[in-house]
């Protein structure tokens, strides 16, 4: 063994492009350096996330864990911290992770920084995707989303009101792009195949949008690619909105703009799908260097300029490229930085010279499900069947480790024989405080209704309409709900939003617990109360502590009731 | 067509008693009949969990959405409402459900009533269990507990603290009976496989053990078929404790109590499963009628006494044999009582002669994995690999739906070839307001600790200790742990439990709104600092409603950190 100084690189971020990093890191090192370099990757997740793949979880095509696999399969000896960053201290030359069991943080010092830690989703530029759209990135969004798909089927089966069926039964997707193409395109076959074990749906009451702001759809491919895909899209009775923006979701709808008119329709529906747009990690953010749209500018040998021995690559760098432009967002492009990064790094601590990231792209690929996508590989366009056959093929084979490739090519199999699953696992729980968008006009709740929420108004005003005419108007941070709560009567009036409003709620078990145990709760609920016209000497209110955690039982309760 | 009256049956619950009535009511409905008799089947869930697989989705022999089935593939002409009980009222014979998506609940009236409900877990035997036990019942729970074992296998892999790596290797299974010895065979075996991928940690330091009540495992089965088990649990380090009972449980650790002696002692674990005791489903529990340790008394032909039309069958019955003894909750009676009752109920709508339910077992199945098991199966005992065959035959034989028959086979072929499964899922959040339990004597927060919840006192009390010295006591509805939240310090104090205590704790984000939000907490969190000795004139609480949104954000970046 050489007298080599020991370093410590950490590497940040459990994507393509960290976890090969961490691959290429070991490959590349020399028997001496493996002892003495000791290489750490933090990821929030202990799996990777094959992105290509993420639609046909939707649809069952694959089995939901096959899309995902463990990174200590792939970085073998690489040692794998399951933690959230908290900071990232490029002066102090040290990264704070989140603690875990224990109440305490962990502090990791570097001598070599790897920045790969992808981008997110902008839930702030679009008013109530936060609380009411599903995004789609991770395998917890596809998840979500076949359970939402199912959930709005089961309930349309045995909806009375046509209206609320029709609501039901509408789902649009945002982002005209990769990810939104084949997530409308699965999320279409999976509706069309579902919907045939449920007797009071038709396919034709199924309703699926895809909304683009752009004037066609997959820029990201060639014109007559993408006007391919749109015609098939079209012919599966998929409605392709181009030139319009998503302006505003609640729980009942979305508001879309077209770009050229500024007409704006809402499209009533239960269930929203975003796949636009990315912002830069909270991390990456905050770091003080230099960014070009959310992504931290780096040199094309990958290192920070001004930073010595702080690299970063994949979604969250800006990468320029031979061609002049940045380094596009993509799988195959993280691949390669990933390579560069581990022989620069390994250069820089040898003292040998940095070598420049020289990979422009092979090609495209989208998927447009049932047998059919289309490519561009190297220049060679294909579209359909062919293009289906390579798509299935490239993923497969870039897909890491041999057992995933079995598992998914068997799911593969079976799926050309076996019915599809329309289980609806239902293991998400909303939360039990939350905050809440409703457009103009739209109803909060309805006089009559069972009372399950308490609210808060943040921003905007409702008003409060009795026997049809308004009694009161309330605006930012005034109270309302808490009668039906207390009393457990229906809802004594309704509650409209009079602008567009963004609410607090508060859900039942977690308002009995704060009125049980916030002596301030109670007072403000009785303030609200007599307010609100109630007399509050008659009332006994619930102050049993016990209430609200058997109210949790219901969650637990899955098949017996 | 015959002028017959129109008939509402409507069959509650979604396990196999209920969704089996279903099936052979259709089966056995003529075709006029199947016009006018309209079947409604209530449950939860919309697929069925067939119980005996589940342990083998912990492991990852199976894929986790292979234990289940969709109902509506097996009841196909059954109209299935996917919804929660709330009331089931006998005199005016309606049934009324929960809201889903719209506010309102939905009232179904029925001419004959069919109660399969099943039984749920009494969490409220056990101080803590609610809070800290992961259950073994449902889809959900199987998906729990896998994530928290990889969850602490990979703590454990980065621990620097001997005694936190012991008690996140620490495993505790109440319940010595099928459920509990299946649940810690396979995860037992998962361990033992998943281990040797985490650098850090060998099987050794992994410590299995299975508490029980009784004075020997398995009692359903045949004593000597009992000790064979216990004698292989027992060579694979399984450490078993019988005549013990589990009486409290904390996040740090359960205590357990010797029946003869009296003796408790405190195995520190962070992992808790209890397949032990099982109690009255709720709505059971409120029925008017008469019941026997929490299964509704029925008549041999399945009729409630006294409720005309009114039937009850499963787990939620307690079903007089021929033999004397009350049916035991399994499948296998659960079948047959189903068809008992298809029959009876058609028996009594054409006016015919009910018949009484005549089975009274075939055997039992206990799988101890790594191909080996206990059967007992008509008198006939078996043990080991030709059990084991035994097992597997029959259960693949009785799943529901040829599909699901050939995935599973396909599962167990894939299994004998490649690697296990290590990924954490990790899409369970903790609630943001829940019930904690601590033992007397456990640290709540210790100085200096990272701040994320805030807490208030429901039972018991606690201790203040700064630096060495107690420095005040806190009892009922008393509040702590605002310092660290409002100034984002470390811990100031340490608290401790004095006694026993329930603690109400409300995590940092919901903390942040309710602070905003509600006047009077930002009044009782003031006044608990100031009681608190703080200086609240110079302190800035942050009253910003976007800073728990933001926080909301690290649940979804799952991948990029």
């Amino acid at each position: 063994m050489s007298a080599q100084a020991e370093k410590q690189v950490v590497i940040l971020g459990g994507g393509f492009a960290g976890v090969y990093t961490a691959l290429y890191l070991q490959k590349l090192m020399t028997a001496s350096e493996r002892k003495a370099i000791h290489v750490t990757l933090v990821s929030n997740e202990n799996y990777i996330v094959f992105q290509p793949l993420l639609p046909e979880v939707i649809s069952g095509t694959i089995e939901t864990f096959h899309c995902i696999t463990p990174i200590r399969r792939i970085a073998r000896n690489t040692r794998l911290v399951s933690r959230t960053i908290e900071q990232i201290d490029l002066e102090k030359r040290t990264v704070r992770l989140s603690p875990e069991y224990v109440p305490r943080s962990l502090l990791l010092p570097f001598d070599h920084l790897i920045i790969a830690l992808g981008s997110r989703l902008d839930y702030d530029c679009v008013p109530g995707m936060r609380e009411h759209a599903i995004a789609f990135k991770y395998l917890g969004d596809a998840l979500r989303l076949r359970d939402a798909a199912i959930g709005v089927l089961e309930e349309a089966n045995i909806e009375a009101d046509p209206e609320e069926k029709r609501r039901l039964l509408t789902f649009v997707v945002g982002g005209g792009g990769f990810s939104g193409v084949e997530c409308i395109a699965e999320l279409n076959d999976f509706l069309t195949v579902a919907v045939r074990e449920f007797s009071n749906i038709t396919r034709d009451e199924i309703r699926c949008i895809l909304v683009q702001s752009g004037t066609r759809i997959l820029p990201e491919l060639d014109e007559s690619l993408a006007k391919y895909a749109h015609r098939i899209l079209d012919r599966r009775g998929i409605e392709i909105q181009l030139d319009t923006r998503l302006t505003a979701i609640s729980s009942d709808g979305a508001l879309l703009q077209n770009k050229t008119t500024k007409v704006t329709e809402k499209i009533e529906t239960r269930t929203v799908v975003s796949t636009i747009p990315s912002t830069a990690h909270e991390m990456v953010a905050q770091l003080p260097c230099e960014q070009d749209r959310g992504r931290v500018k780096v040199s094309p040998c990958l290192d920070l300029p001004g930073f010595p021995n702080v690299w970063a690559l994949g979604d969250c760098a800006s990468v320029p490229q031979k061609d002049g432009i940045a380094s596009p967002p993509t799988a195959q492009h993280a691949l390669r930085q990933a390579k560069t990064c581990a022989r620069n790094v390994l250069a820089s601590i040898r003292g040998k010279p940095l070598k420049a990231f020289d990979f422009t792209g092979l090609g495209s690929l989208a998927s447009l499900g049932r047998r059919s996508a289309v490519a561009n590989i190297m220049g060679i366009k294909l579209k359909g069947l062919p293009a289906w056959i390579v798509w299935r093929c490239v993923y497969l084979s870039k897909f890491p480790g041999l057992d995933r490739k079995i598992r998914i090519a068997m799911d593969w199999l079976l799926d050309l024989v076996l019915p599809r699953d329309i289980t609806q696992i239902r293991i998400f729980k909303s939360e039990e405080i939350h905050q809440e968008h409703f457009h103009a006009g739209e109803l909060v709740f309805r006089q009559g209704d069972f009372g399950n929420k308490f609210y808060v108004v943040v921003k905007g005003e409702v008003e409060v309409v009795k026997d049809g005419s308004v009694l009161s108007c309330l605006g930012e941070n005034e109270m309302f709900g808490e009668i039906a709560l207390v009393s457990d009567l229906p809802r004594t009036a309704t509650v409209r939003a009079k602008t567009a409003v963004d609410l607090v709620s508060v859900a039942r078990p977690a308002f009995e617990t704060l009125l049980a145990r916030f002596p301030g709760v109670h007072a403000n609920v009785i303030e609200a109360l007599k307010r609100h016209g109630v007399d509050t000497s008659e009332l006994v209110i619930n102050q049993d502590p016990q209430a609200s955690c058997h109210d949790h039982d219901h969650d637990h309760d899955h098949d017996g009731s």
